[in-house]
Parts: C-alpha cells; structure tokens; sequence
C-alpha cells in the first residue's frame, strides 16, 4: 500500500534542504540524552508493603554459572568478578559453588585429566578454578568445587567413564588447588530428576571419594523436580506426583549415605501452590538419610517466553517463605551474578538485589 | 580436535610465571572500563531525516503491565516507579491503565473480593492499586483500573463466575480506592479477537456496573483483531479478513454500547500492510456504536525471535502515522515502562523514547 | 493453598499504618540505588590467563546490521551512530558493510528503483546510506553497500525481477552516494548455503555490474555452511559434509570469477570442532578462483536458548584462533554495534570489547 505523499513536506524540505524539515526537530541537545535529569522520590522506599506480606529466609550462597549450559555468558573477566564478590557479600552471600568443572568439550581450567579423557576439548583461555579461589580467599568466602560433566558417557550408559575422569579430577584438582583457605567443599554436577542413568553409583563414588581426599569436605547435589516446568515435561513427558518423587528419591538417596551431605532441589520446576509440599519431602528425606537440606532457589522466571531473565521479586519472596515455613537449613540461588546483581547486563537483577535488601532490612 | 600447542608460549608463559604472557595485556587499565569517553557529535541530531519521512500522531495514555501476562517483571519498587510516571509525563503521557487486577493466582493488591474466589490466590507483598493511585495523583494524570481475569473461569465455560467475582471486585475497589483524585476510569482485562467465550455478556455486564458505582466513569476495551501475528494463528488458526473481523465485532461492540466508552484494539497482529484498512473498520465501528476510537499501538517488536523488546523507531513511526490518516481520537501504547522508557531495563527503549521526542519536538 | 497468616505483622502494621513494618526496610536510602560504590581491583586485569591460551587474529570490519533480519533493533539516531563508529576505530575496525539496502517492504533509504518495483514498500524515515557513509568519511573507514533483497522474486523463482531491481538500485546508488570518498566497495545480500534459487547468476549479474559502474570496486559475498546450526537442518533437513559443501561451492564460486572478489563465509552454522576444516575448504576455493578468502566471525552466541545475545569470549577466540590457522585474510564480524560495542544495549558486548582488546593489547 502507497505512503501518502504530503506535498507541503516536500516544499519545506527543498527550501532547507538536508536539515531536518519544520516538522521535526531541529535543536534535540537535551532530547538526544539517554538519561533524564528526574530522579524517585527516596522517601517513597518501603511504602505501600502489604498487611501480611510474607516473610522469607536469607539466600548465603549462590551458584557460578561456569561452565555455562543456557545463560549467556556476561564476558567479565577477574576484575569484573571480583567486584561482583563483594556486592555477594553485601547481601549476606557467603558461599560461591562452581556448578561444573566442564561440560562435553569446554572446561573452566586445563584439567589434565579431563583433556585426557577426550580429544575434543577446547583449550580454555582463563583458569577460571584459580581466579574463584582467589577470590572467594580475598572476600573470605566458601568455594566448592563442581566436577566435570561430559555431557555424553553417562547418557549412553558408559557411567564408568564419568566416574573415572571424575575420580582422576578430584585427585588433581586436590593436589593443585586444595591449597586454597575457601576451598570448602565440593558439588557433584550431574543433574537429574529421576531415578535414572545410574546416577546413584556415579555420585556415590564421586561424594565418597571426594570426601577421602580432602579430609571429608562436605558434597552436594542439586537435582531437580520432574514437574510441570521441566523440558521434558513441557515436551509430552508425565509429571511426576510427590509421591512418585518421594519413592524414587527416597531409593536414591538411600545409596548416597556418607557419600553427600547437602541436598538442595532446584525449586524452580514445579507450579508455585506445588513447591511447599515437594519441600515438606525432601526435608523429611534429607532428615532421613542425615543430610543438610537447603533449597536451591532459582532467581531467573520459568515463566516468560525470555528464557531467562530475572524472577519477579514477588515471585522470588514466595518461594523463600515457603523455604522458610518448610524447615530448609539454608539458601542457594541460581544464580546472583546473572540474575540478583547489581553488575548484571539484566537491570531487573539489580532491581531485585534491591528489593531483597529492602526486605531483609540490609544497608551499606 | 587437539588445540596446536606453542612452545614459545609455554616459554614465554614460564618466564613471567603467572602473569599474562607477552602477547598479552599487562596493563590495561583503561580497557578495562565499561564505558569510553567518546561521545557522538550532537550537531547531527535531526540530519538525514527524509523528504517524505511519515507523521506520527501523540501518545498520550500507557499500561502499567501488572499483572503482567508475559513480560519480564523489572522489579521497581515505589521510588523508580515515581522516577518513571516522570518520563512518563515528559513525553506528554497523562494517563496510565493498569492492565489488570490480577491474572490467575497472582493479584496486585490484597482484594479481598478475589481472594475469597479461589483459594490459590498468592498474597501480594505490595499494594500497586494504591501505589499507583498515589503516584497518579502527584503527577496529575488519570488512573484506570483494569479488573481481574481469572484466567480460568471463562474460559470453562463458567462466565458467571467470571462476573460475579468482579463485580464484588468493582465494588470493593470504588469503595476504598475511589477518593483518589486521578481514579478516572475502568479497563476491563478479558482479552479477545473473536465473538467467544460469552465476551459480549462479561463485557457487557462489567462495563455497566463499573459505570454505576463510579458516576459513570468511562470504561476502556483493548481486544486484539485475529491476524497472522496471533499465537493462534502461528500455531495453525486461520487468520480472519478484514470482512470476517468487521462482522464479528459489529455483533460484539452492537451489544456493548452503553457499557463501553473507549475501544482501542491492539495494532500489532496484522501484517503492517494491512493494518490503515483494519483501522478504519475499528473506527467506522466505533462511530456506529457511539464509542471513542484509539489505536493500542504496541512498543514492542513482533517480528523478532526475542519475544519481545522494544520495537524499531520507524515500524512504530508507521503505525502512529496510519492511527492519525485512519482518525484515531487518541494512542494508547503496551507499553512505557518497558518500551519506551528510559529507565527501561532494555536501552533500545530509551532511545526510542529519544527518537520519538525528536520527532514530535519535545525538549526539556 | 492458602498462605499463613502471622498476627503479629497485623499487629505491627496496625500500628504503624501504611508504613513499612518493623520486619522491612524503614530507612533504606543507600539500598535504593542501583550502582554499588564497590569497584573491582584493576590490578587483576590479565591475570589467570593459562599457559596455552589461544592467539586470535584481529577484526577489521563489521556489518551494520540495516535493514535488519533478525536482531532487534537498538533506535539509536546519527549522534549514537558517530559515537559507535567512534568505538569501532578504537578497537581496529577500518571497514563497514551496509548489510542490505532493504529486505521484503523496508528499506534504508528512499532508493527510487526498489520503491518502484512493488509497491508496497514502507517510506523509510532517514536516509541511512547517506548517514553512514556521512559517518564513514569522518571517521576514514571503508564503506561497503550491500544490495537490495525482496526476500520474495528469487524465491519464487523470479531470479531475473531480484536481478533486474538491483541493476537499477546499483545505478542509482553510485550516481548519488559514489562520490563519498569511504565508498568502497559493493555486499551482494542474498545468503545461501548452497546452489540453490539461481544463485549464481543472481550474483554474477550484480556483481559484474557493481565493479563495471564504480570502476572496479571489489565485491563481497556472505554465505553460509549448511551445517548443524541453521534453521533449515534444525528443523529436520540434512547437514552437508565437509565434501559436499566443498562440491557445490566449487561448482557457485566457478561461476563468480571476477564478479566477487572477497569470500567471507559465516562462520556459526557448524560444530566448533568442525570450524577448521570448513576454513580450510573455503581458503582452498578461494584461492582456486582468484578471491580473498575472509572468515565471517559471528560475534553472536547460537547456542543460548535467547537467539541472540553476545558470544563467549571464549568461543569468539576460538573462531579468531582458527581462523589464525587456516589463513584466512581478513576478519569481519556479524556484527559490532550489538554484540561487541561498549554502546550496545547488551551490556555483554561491552565486555566482550574489553576481553578482545585485552587480548590484543589495545589500549586507548
């Protein structure tokens, strides 16, 4: 369909020629910058909470999303990373856990023993295991370690082969790092949500012998719920009921005694009215089987068609109520660099952080 | 595929121990800094703007995106949401329509009405209604209430649910939120393309007692035309022709005279080509039926995989231009916050906000 | 599931009215910004790099991404332009590719023969031809105009009407833009994969007549490997091997002697692992038929579920490094303004920058 042609336009723009024509602007100075002098009004902070707004329980330790398997990486180098760790500590963070040494071809460190295993891995530019542990030492920190997930052995049934490159990194990554004052523990990366790919056997013999090394360093996992949120619920998969969850768990479970200490279920797959009742589980399963239970609360929306930028604070405050009111001994988040930081490319984290603090009652 | 190795490198990398081997930066103090002290040359704002570049028409009125069906919450609190409704005004916007009351579980201040409905409501931690009223009334602008859509009810079958729920709501919110100066009309949130799901006789019957309790306040529709941009139509749905859409909303808008003032239809789910002719259907219709015609022209771009950010200046420029030949009284927008602001998390939006005070010649 | 009721907070906000209860923020000035004052120690920079860090070649030109495909738009205005091509020479970057003179209805400046081939073409708002090479000039960089695709005759087999439209477009573009001394050279806009829709003479027939108005000027051409990561054997279509990609590019690039003269081939559509014997094959090919063979470094990450966001460093360098190896001439990246500038609304960019020139040991 033809534009309308204005004749008049056309007559204005011959007698000023390329300038921009009468109708339009023609002195912008102030228009053409991006940030507006106009500021909130500060004394607005606090107001308008609700009567029986609900209570949460404090976030100490938060996930470190290298290497990364969805989220776009933010491409900060060490000294990005160290002003990150101290806005962590601002909120009360304590904890940095290394959600896995590599996976399939890219590693976080020239691990010997993973480059040996395959010979498809891509060299690494940073030894990023080196550059944590510096810094979790300088802001005194707990760093766990997260071990290698090929992406690959343990899915065609060659667990074997993930065990052994795993038991061979424990040992090397021991010797070289362990050094370290915040080197404090250890977290098995391979996730699942179901009973599954021998995953018992694989992480009992990576908990075990991660825990003989390092003088019984505590190990945790962080599974998930089979839930409506899941992919592959979301691609035709059942969901599991809790009841299905609790047998399955309870079976797995009872094969990692002495081999994990901290279970910490992703929270994030299941609908919001269904998560108390799947925490209320895995509390009395953790119990069971004399682990700590913490919920790994997601800080990113399942919810919206961007997959993912940061939760709604609304959403992120039920879940640490019900964290809280289900017992849960403490808080991981996946994960504050992306998604509750100041420094993050996604503003709205920023935004969260604040209306975490507000809530917390936290002040510089 | 094995990474070459290079000895010099290793040598090199021996020599100077840990630090960042010769090829490499040893100081770079200035790299490091996120943002460069270049800026552009403002003597060119307002050139290479065309002979017969479009006319837009005037934004006047937004959506607060609350509850928000499928944007990522940006996690304002009272002090940037006062910081906004500024830019807001600004750019010459005097009214602000929240979208909804609540969308499912979720609500934006503890109605007691909606609470007593269902019992998975999600208390709220803030009240909006009153943050917003609060906000518009400093700033001197107008405050719609969009109603609460269940999500649910009407969508079974069970209509009168639907209703009822909202009446009470209507009621309940007149009641404590109507001395409010800026309170100065009603949304009703029910989002449609077809004559379906009994949207004649909800409209209908909200509309009119909204009317009622408030002095006959005026009450604005958003429905959206069954286009080839619609989730149904993407996932297989025929597409309706400009004749197709025109009958249905006669039957629809026929019944609504008297319950509705304002129609304002969605804009962004036809082909751009298409949309002068669906406007003018939009108005004809509205003049029969004795209703006010505006364009929701959205902010937000349909067209690419990111769904969504803000939309390209010239497709929103086009679309303000085909509202003002087709003669829309006014133009919403879905919406400010997020598209054109520039506190916006997305900073395309502040630029559009910039393109767009430049075209219609707004300075400080 | 209702939510808990605690009395006590009743209690409390009873007594302290609409103000925050004692639990949440009363005073929290310093919480309510968003930019900590914390800053990352600057003497970290470059620290952590490993022993056989890979080595990159640098980039020297970028796409401008007008009229856009797939990546939204960032509304920025000449000022934010001059101020991004300002960055671009600070990083190395000597040459800009207007991507396309349009595509389908929209174009990027009021070009006389498109708009006369059909006619629903949208009037554009600047002239962006006559800006960026405005812009080129200033700022001494090389300008390459990338032809008109209607995204529609060559796919329906009207391969002479995409001709025929772009011997005009040519015409007319170097009668009133070839006098700007940046103007370097010609893009030829339609990408394949492989011999399909005519290709071949399409592009000769532009080509050839590109060099034979500009007095020889060299043509660039972008095509893609039909590999793993294009949307067409995502959806189901079979990969080409390294052979069959070689075979039908021998039998395209035979046709195109002297009517290309740059073959930069895009460089994300196959396994990482895969890079270096595609590069090698299209170095081969070039250099068989007389053309400068570049490599395409897609400065955007294709494996995140956000399509798209900036790449990893990482990964960015691993491309830059076999590159390196395969001989390719020259880099040119798809594409600066969003995925690598300290100006993108991306902030991951802006790091990204920082890395490269890290790496590169570029300092202001």
């Amino acid at each position: 369909m033809k534009n309308n042609r204005r004749s008049f336009l056309k007559q204005i723009a011959a007698a000023i020629g390329g300038a921009a024509c009468a109708k339009y602007l023609t002195s912008c100075t102030s228009a053409s910058a991006a940030e507006p002098a106009v500021e909130g009004d500060k004394s607005l902070a606090g107001k308008f909470v609700t009567p029986e707004c609900l209570q949460g329980m404090p976030i100490h330790a938060t996930f470190l999303d290298e290497v990364s398997w969805d989220i776009p990486h933010q491409n900060w180098g060490p000294v990005e990373w160290d002003k990150d760790f101290a806005t962590m500590k601002k909120m009360g963070i304590d904890t940095v856990v290394l959600i896995r040494a590599g996976l399939g071809s890219w590693i976080a460190a020239p691990f010997e023993s993973v480059m040996a295993c395959r010979d498809d891995i891509m060299y690494p530019p940073l030894d990023l295991v080196e550059m944590f542990l510096t810094l979790a030492d300088k802001h005194d920190m707990k760093f766990y370690f997260g071990v290698y997930d090929s992406g690959y052995f343990w899915h065609i049934g060659e667990y074997q082969k993930e065990i052994d490159v795993n038991l061979a990194l424990i040992d090397e990554v021991w010797k070289k790092y362990g050094h370290h004052k915040s080197f404090a523990g250890w977290y098995l990366s391979q996730e699942v949500s179901r009973r599954t790919r021998n995953i018992s056997t694989i992480m009992a013999e990576m908990g075990k012998h991660a825990k003989e090394v390092s003088g019984n360093l505590p190990v945790m996992i962080s599974p998930y719920i089979h839930g409506v949120k899941t992919d592959q619920v979301m691609s035709g998969d059942q969901a599991t009921t809790v009841e299905e969850h609790e047998r399955e768990w309870n079976e797995i479970l009872g094969n990692l005694q002495g081999a994990v200490d901290i279970l910490a279920f992703q929270d994030g797959q299941v609908n919001y009215g269904e998560l108390y009742d799947y925490l209320k589980v895995n509390k009395a399963l953790a119990d069971k089987y004399g682990m700590r239970c913490w919920s790994n609360v997601e800080s990113f929306d399942r919810d919206m068609p961007i997959r993912f930028l940061p939760i709604k604070w609304e959403k992120l405050l039920y879940k640490l109520d019900a964290a809280r009111r289900a017992g849960m001994e403490d808080i991981i988040t996946f994960e504050y660099s992306h998604f509750m930081s100041p420094n993050s490319a996604y503003s709205q984290a920023g935004h969260l952080y604040n209306r975490y603090r507000e809530h917390f009652n936290i002040t510089d």
